[in-house]
C-alpha cells in the first residue's frame, strides 16, 4: 500500500523528468476567492496532464525484465499519454486500448509517443478480454490509472511539493483542492500532506452529477455516480473512488466540493486571463471551487491543482465565447 | 550603462519577487521544428509579461527617498501593469499615461494593480507635455520602456535563467529567439548570455513589416518602421530600436528572424495545443521563428521567449478558430 516512503521514493525516480511545476498566483483570482490562491499547473507538466508523473513512477517501478516486455493500459485521455511517454522513455513497448470513438486528436497524440493504440467497439467488444488476450500473448503489465500503489506514489510527488513550498511561505494551515476522478491524485496528495505538512487538508472538487468522491466521503463508504458519460469534465468522471484510494480519502480528506459544469468554464476562462494556463474542464473544477465555493472554505489562503490542459480548441472557445 | 554586474544585482533584488519561470517543451514542437524547442514563458510572470522583470528593477534599484515621490510611466500595456506592481509592492504612487483609446481591459487592470491611470486623446494631446507636467509638479520619476539601464539589467535575469538551464542540459551552443520591441529583452538576454554562455546567441524577432531591429542589424545603423499601428502584435511594436538597446544588440546578437502575423496566430494556437500556455501575438513571434523559420537557424536545439499572454479573448479564439 502507497505510503510516504513510497512517495519520496517515487520523486527520486521522477528527479530529471516529471517537471517541477511553480505555484501560480494572481491579485485578481485573489480578490474573487477572498483569500490568496495558489495554482498548481499540472497542465505544464508533460503530455499535459499530472497523470505523467503516476505513469513514469509506475513503469520506473517495474523490475527491468518485466518492464521491457512492455506495458498496457485502457484509457481513453490523460492517462494513455502518460503510460505512452513513458515507456517510450524507457524503450519499452506500450499498448493503449482506447474506444474506437475517442477524440481522434488523443489517439493521434498517443500514437505519436510511440504507443501502439488498440481501438475496440464500445458496444460490441469486451476490452477487458481484448487487453488481457494481449497481456497474456506478450507479457505486457497493465499501468491501472489510479487504483495501483505506484500510480498513487507518483501523483503524490505534487503533495511534497506543495508542502515545501507552503513552508517556504509560511502557511502551514489551509485547504488543497484537488481535482477527483478516482482518487489517485487526491489520495496521493493526502498522504504527502500527512507526512510533511500536517496542517493542510486534502480536499475533492468533483463536477455536480459526478460527485462520487464527495458522497462517499459524507456516506463514510463507496457511493457510485449514477452516470459515468455526458460530462464535459470527462477527464476526471469515473464509475466512483478507487478501493485503494478510496480509504485513504475517508482517512485523510476534508469534505468534497462541487461545481456546476458552467462554474468549470467560468474557471477556464478565468485561467486564461489570470493566469495564461490552458485548463481543460475536468481540469478547472479545483480552481472553480476556490472562486466560487469560498464560503466552504476556512482560512486565508487556499491551494489548488489544474490537473490537465488538454482540451479541445472548440470547448475552449466556447468557455472564452461565454465567460471571457 | 547596463553590464553584466548590473544584470547580477537586478537579479538578487527580484529574487523572491519575479517568477523563475521553467524552461517547456513539446515532442510535437521539436518535430515542427526540426530540433529541440526549449521554451521560457514570460506570459507565467507577474502580470503576465516580462515586462514586470524591468520594472521591478528599475523601481527598486531607486534611492528610498526618490521611489517615495512616485513613478510615472507612458503604456497602452504590458509596461503598464509592470510599473503599477511594483510601485504597489514597494507602497509608493504610480501615474500611467496611456491613450483613452487603449483596451478598457488594460486599462481596468492597470488601475486595478493600483496605478493613477490618467488618459489622453492621441490625436489633439501631448502625452509627453503631460507626463513632463505631472513629473514636475509631484517629483515623479519617469520608469522609460527599453532605454533605461535598470529596465534592461532586469529583463537581463531571463538570460541568466536561460544561460543556467541550458548548462544544466549541457546545451553550449544554440539561438535564443527573443520577441523584439525596442530591444530591452533582447539586449539585456545577449548580454547575459556573452557572460554565462557564450556560445548562445540571442537573435530579435518581429512581425512582417515592424522588422525595425532586423533591418538595424543588417544595416548596422538604426532604421524606422514605415508605420507603429495596425499590427495584432502591437505589444512589441515600436517605431525603432533604443538608443542604449541598439548598440548591445549589434555587439551580440544574430540576424532578426521575420515572421506574418498569420504565423505568429499559428504559433499562439500550437502554443495552446501544445504547451497549455496562453501568448498574445507579439509574444509569439519568437516560437513563429522557431517553427516557420526553421531553415534560418542552425543547431540541433533552439531557445525562445513566450514575452506576454496578455491577449483579448476575440483574438485568441480567432487564432483558435483559424488555426488550431
Amino acid at each position: 500500500m502507497t505510503d510516504i516512503t513510497m512517495i519520496r521514493a517515487a520523486a527520486s525516480r521522477l528527479a530529471g523528468h516529471a517537471r517541477r511545476t511553480p505555484l501560480l498566483s494572481s491579485p485578481f483570482l485573489d480578490e474573487i476567492a477572498g483569500r490568496r490562491v495558489f495554482v498548481k499547473p499540472e497542465c505544464l507538466q508533460h503530455t499535459g496532464s499530472f497523470k505523467y508523473r503516476g505513469a513514469r513512477s509506475a513503469v520506473s517501478a517495474l523490475d527491468a525484465a518485466t518492464r521491457a516486455r512492455g506495458v498496457i493500459a485502457f484509457s481513453s485521455g490523460n492517462h494513455a499519454q502518460g503510460v505512452a511517454l513513458a515507456a517510450r522513455q524507457f524503450g519499452v513497448p506500450s499498448v493503449i486500448i482506447m474506444p474506437s470513438d475517442a477524440p481522434r486528436m488523443k489517439i493521434d497524440n498517443t500514437r505519436a509517443l510511440g504507443a501502439e493504440v488498440v481501438l475496440y467497439e464500445r458496444a460490441t467488444e469486451d476490452r477487458d478480454a481484448i487487453g488481457a488476450a494481449l497481456s497474456a500473448e506478450r507479457g505486457l503489465t497493465l499501468i491501472k490509472p489510479y487504483d495501483e500503489p505506484q500510480v498513487i506514489a507518483g501523483q503524490g510527488t505534487i503533495g511534497l511539493e506543495i508542502a515545501e513550498d507552503a513552508a517556504a511561505m509560511g502557511i502551514t494551515r489551509a485547504d488543497v483542492l484537488v481535482c477527483c476522478g478516482g482518487g489517485g491524485l487526491t489520495s496521493g496528495i493526502a498522504l504527502a500532506l500527512e507526512a510533511d505538512a500536517p496542517g493542510l487538508r486534502a480536499r475533492p472538487c468533483e463536477p455536480e452529477g459526478f460527485d462520487d468522491a464527495a458522497r462517499s466521503l459524507a456516506s463514510g463508504q463507496i457511493e457510485r455516480n449514477a452516470r459515468t458519460s455526458g460530462s464535459l469534465c470527462d477527464a476526471i468522471v469515473t464509475p466512483q473512488p478507487g478501493n485503494l484510494t478510496f480509504p485513504i480519502m475517508r482517512r485523510l480528506c476534508g469534505p468534497g466540493l462541487v461545481v456546476t459544469e458552467d462554474e468549470a468554464l467560468h474557471a477556464m476562462a478565468l485561467a486564461f486571463s489570470r493566469l495564461k494556463l490552458v485548463a481543460e474542464p475536468g481540469g478547472a473544477v479545483a480552481l472553480a471551487a476556490a472562486l466560487f465555493r469560498a464560503d466552504q472554505i476556512a482560512g486565508d489562503a487556499v491551494f489548488l491543482t489544474i490537473s490537465g490542459g488538454n482540451v479541445d480548441a472548440d470547448v475552449f472557445q466556447d468557455a472564452l465565447a461565454r465567460f471571457a
